[in-house]
């Protein structure tokens, strides 16, 4: 069986596990705020229509300059790219023929990017506890050129502090090594600390970012690179012209105009994983230590989930398979937090799985 | 003076030139049909909002067959990218390594998108009478990996025959070479002749198309490739994931039922050439022989075209400069054919420069 090596597009999953496409679906394999795109992206869709018909601004400024000033950087730190996925293809090619350590389980393009670009790639496996442990590490980075890390974790949620970070700031800088940490959900963090000023003390510092998880614009593609001014013109070097497009571009604009509602959605989140881990603890499902938006998610009495998910999919309740996360094959399910009405069903189904199981 | 490498986004050119940007301003750079996108698309904008909250079909699956189906070939022999300029760019990844021969004057991408790779690039090129003429040709295809032609060509809209690109063809494969033919414009033809289905008796023939001229979109970036499965394949695995974005995959199905607007916009394009074109003539300026949207303009009493180009722009008329063509070097100015109005502006502003120059 080929699995689909993404959440989202959940049509992919039932063909591979063959199983007929329920009328009524809940999607929790993609990992986006249940609240949808910000009332402001809304209002002025209609307005966007003016932006299909000119060539977008190849540099983005505008929206460049509004990322620099709120992370206290230059717009040369700054790089657009077509979802954070085209940034992690570019930094795939600039490290052809290099050789990397991931820390896993991670979102799988990492890898994908490297081996396309003939970059060799070690593990670095963080055990099911989740908590850091440098293990190995200094003699994996010996031989290596970059290390990347996902923080907060896809798929566990787990979050590394900037004191863990800075640790393997010095570690990376004392071997010539990259640090490439993606940051796609730290804005689902309620108690975030930000890293973006290392990048003036750490050029070997390469900050990864996604627009299209808090603001619900998967559909749109919009990310973007922070790293040191030499890093970025390296890297967008490699960079299709117009690689941004123009509804991107003005969507970004408005969407970082949304404090309120990034607020809104991180009490939302909290709120329904607490609920959420409340009901798994007395039903005695394990789960992952997340301080965001999705979670991993374990029926302890089977070892491998699928026959869980099965049931599941066939109740058009959509969990994302960890099939492809090295270190989780299949043990756990990733789901995402949506919102209450939402959540309920989904408690409701799990409840109905465990019955069946008698 | 650092020159912008493309039309379009003219702020670029008038901070170039040092001049002042003048509150109206008709921009024939950017070669796009000036009836704008077509009624359906304005029509269905609204329901456009739904694909943005949801991944893309990292296949794009239903626009992928829908091309196939009008090219008369199968899904696996078409590519979607994010705009022509992504087609380009992943074409150069697969020559990393390699030489290639670009005929002259032509869109620069191909150029940059080679040399990012480290492939070499040499010239094949066309005299400015613009047409075929195979010369030393053969002799560099001995040493080549692959031919790029651009056809309909950017930036003099000269068009070279199905008879051309076979002879072509022919010469190639024996070289073990690639025929790499960008028909970006290749809609805006009268009596064009398609080539797609020489692909498969010629593995070795790549076909790069945009959406984004005919139907207005550029800010929606939408182009494709046709070409042998084995070639689609070998470089889908370098495009990052859901490059193309959900608004220009809904779009580009709702383009392509378009055929009338297309029909429209070939009859005004037609008129409109002929009336500048008589009018350049009777004023004893020189052109390209265009055959669509777009022509090269030069006045023969300058080599440079700069003070023409400079005047105009104070205007608020902006031409394409071409100092970045080979065999071009600013001794033309490339304009697109816009609508009655905007041509008479045009012409209007040409007189104004020939009376100037008395």
């Amino acid at each position: 069986m080929k699995w689909p090596s993404h959440g989202a597009n959940p049509h992919f999953l039932y063909e591979a596990m063959n199983l007929p496409v329920p009328k009524e679906k809940l999607d929790f394999s993609a990992n986006i705020n249940p609240l949808g795109p910000p009332p402001v992206l809304k209002e002025n869709w209609g307005k966007l229509l003016e932006a299909v018909t000119e060539y977008p601004d190849p540099h983005g400024t505008i929206l460049k300059r509004k990322i620099a000033e709120r992370e206290g950087l230059q717009e040369s730190n700054v790089l657009l790219g077509n979802g954070a996925a085209e940034v992690i293809s570019l930094i795939g090619r600039m490290l052809a023929g290099n050789q990397a350590v991931i820390v896993q389980p991670a979102f799988s393009e990492y890898e994908e990017a490297c081996r396309v670009s003939g970059c060799q790639v070690q593990y670095h496996q963080i055990p099911d506890t989740w908590a850091w442990m440098d293990d190995d590490l200094d003699a994996k980075l010996k031989k290596a050129d970059a290390l990347f890390l996902c923080n907060p974790s896809n798929p566990t949620g787990a979050y590394y502090s900037k004191s863990i970070i800075l640790h393997l700031l010095e570690k990376c800088r004392s071997q010539q090594c990259l640090l490439i940490v993606d940051e796609a959900f730290y804005d689902f963090l309620a108690d975030y600390e930000s890293i973006s000023q290392c990048i003036n003390e750490y050029p070997n510092l390469l900050i990864i970012r996604s627009m299209t998880k808090m603001f619900a614009i998967p559909g749109l593609r919009l990310g973007y690179l922070l790293a040191d001014p030499a890093v970025i013109r390296k890297i967008a070097a490699f960079q299709p012209h117009w690689s941004t497009n123009g509804i991107a571009l003005k969507a970004g604009e408005l969407c970082l105009e949304s404090e309120s509602y990034i607020k809104e959605t991180i009490t939302l989140i909290e709120q329904e994983r607490q609920r959420l881990f409340l009901f798994y603890q007395s039903r005695e499902m394990l789960v992952s230590p997340s301080r965001i938006n999705f979670y991993l998610l374990k029926d302890p009495t089977l070892s491998n989930q699928y026959s869980f998910l099965q049931y599941l999919l066939n109740r058009g309740i959509i969990a994302r398979h960890t099939v492809n996360f090295p270190g989780l094959e299949g043990e756990w399910l990733r789901f995402a937090i949506k919102g209450p009405g939402d959540n309920d069903k989904l408690m409701e189904a799990v409840d109905g799985w465990l019955d069946s199981r008698l």
